[in-house]
């Protein structure tokens, strides 16, 4: 069983923050609330949701698991203005998930769980450095980036107690430095690691530009960057595996 | 002889409301207004549009018809700022139209009448349903329907005393139910055709989201539906024959 | 030795400028300001502007000439928000300039000048016409024509003062006379010249539309058109030759 109302624009930040890295997902339905976990095809960049029942106008449910097309759902959210409510209702027996906005029903056809991607486990890191920024300033450098090059290095100096951000193109090259007054917190520690500049460029588009991020940083490690949504009762962590540096 | 001044909005809405069936039209010139019907190359939508002269700053003609290609005369119309007087004056003997925006002058060229498709009689029927809905309900039953179909059923349940619309998929369905109180009015009576959804899509692009349409429905019958513009001085009704129902 | 700070509405401003007609510019770095020259491919359209001091925050260069990728340049520039800062610092040794916005900072490898296209000399030209017209009005006229032509004639008829712009189509025409009271100025002289619609369209795209734009013309001869930027601290001229007429 599950029942559920919330606003458009909480189901929306929630599918559009897993639907950057994959199509399709499960939706674990729990007493407390939904959980996604979800890791795109080339095992590079992982999502972990959570969407406290809080967040909901109203929600019940005795647990279960579903499985959704996400671009499907998207535009079907879509549909609904900013504030309007969307009422959820799942029918256990046909797996199909009723979907109301103001007096338009839409019956979604559930995917079968199974036949779902399997769900990773984020891995518990011992980062050696962990700043707050804010989601303008990653739109910014991966936009600035992007003109140059496919990769762009995220690194702290903690001699210098700063965040830094690089990207190296044939010709031009990109270089942004945050101080600790810059940033919203610096926890220093030497870190420096290469990523693909697309895996980035998609979860940044799902990161509201006045995010408070919390972004865990190694030597050769993978990115951890946290951020809430709705208010507080969303939270979404983002992993992006490193990409090897050629010497 | 005819000569004319009109705002760019009512000529924008005048030319729209054709354009979205046919690509050029015969305009009847007559003393109380211009008078505009057509019909589709497949023969399945067909509208008919009334611009009274009153809806002119001014507007002088003893009568004529004209023939024009809509999508130049919508570019030329587009040219204007909305609030924008736009002077038509036909000079009968090159037969061309000359249109004046604020100095600038545009010479169209007319098309013979006798070489568009002949104008269609919109046949009087005799439909058992009548509802009065907003066009922003139109709209986004249609957006709605296309994400699952190509096809949408309009409908009216006498006995519940409500308005529906039904769209089935492969996998998905869209269900929206109007009762008497979501609607402006209602004249029940059973009422249930299926309708090539391109053709309603394009129709819903010329209504107005904020327009009263008056829809006629009945059994496997054409539906008609009536709204106006310009202040009431122009009105426009649009009939869509159905498609025939496999069992 | 060049180290400058400017708003980026006036460096989007005098790229654009330049941009419409070439993808690559010599800049002199003159004690009182920059100076470009630049000539099309077809040596049809040139353009000549001059940014003063005046208009930057801070400027400072004992001289000097660099070559730049204007699309790459106007990117950077675009990355900014239209009152931020942009810092302009060349690194002679490397030949590349550093481009800093809000901590932001983007190494852009120069061009070797001398593998730039030669600067034209705008030629001092008699011409028997002279106007002052709004942008809005260039702007007007050049979509107008764009619907039926390649080509736009401009003239000035000095016996009835006015200016005027003539396109002609295959089947339609266009139209356009602005008289002394229409216009800011008019020196009346007899001109009339045809150019190619697609120089003028370019040209168009960076002329504001609340400029006033100087424009002389003659008899079968180039059009120069002279306007302003940047309060004023900023100047460009296009100079457009004419198209030949067939009789």
């Amino acid at each position: 069983m599950f029942n559920a109302i919330v606003s458009a624009d909480t189901l929306q930040a929630t599918l559009d923050s897993v639907s950057v890295l994959v199509d399709e997902c499960k939706i674990h339905l729990e007493e407390d609330g939904l959980e996604i976990r979800a890791v795109d095809p080339a095992n590079v960049g992982m999502v972990d949701l959570r969407l406290d029942a809080a967040a909901f106008e109203s929600y019940e449910t005795d647990g279960g698991l579903i499985g959704v097309n996400l671009s499907r759902l998207e535009d079907i959210a879509g549909m609904a203005d900013a504030g309007q409510l969307v009422h959820l209702d799942l029918d256990e027996e046909t797996r199909k998930l009723h979907i109301s906005i103001d007096g338009l029903e839409y019956t979604l056809a559930l995917i079968d769980p199974d036949s779902i991607r399997q769900e990773p486990d984020l891995p518990d890191l011992d980062l050696s450095a962990n700043i707050v920024i804010e989601g303008k300033d990653i739109d910014r450098s991966v936009t600035a980036a992007d003109m140059v090059s496919d990769h762009i290095a995220l690194g702290v100096d903690a001699t210098e107690e700063l965040f830094y951000v690089d990207a190296e193109g044939d010709t031009d090259d990109v270089h942004l430095e945050l101080t600790r007054d810059d940033l919203i917190d610096l926890t220093p520690g030497d870190a420096h690691s290469l990523f693909s500049l697309d895996y980035l460029k998609n979860m940044n588009k799902a990161i509201p530009k006045d995010a408070e991020v919390e972004m865990e940083l190694g030597e050769e490690f993978p990115v951890k960057m946290h951020f809430s949504f709705a208010e507080g009762q969303g939270r979404v962590t983002y992993m992006l595996a490193p990409r090897i540096q050629s010497e």
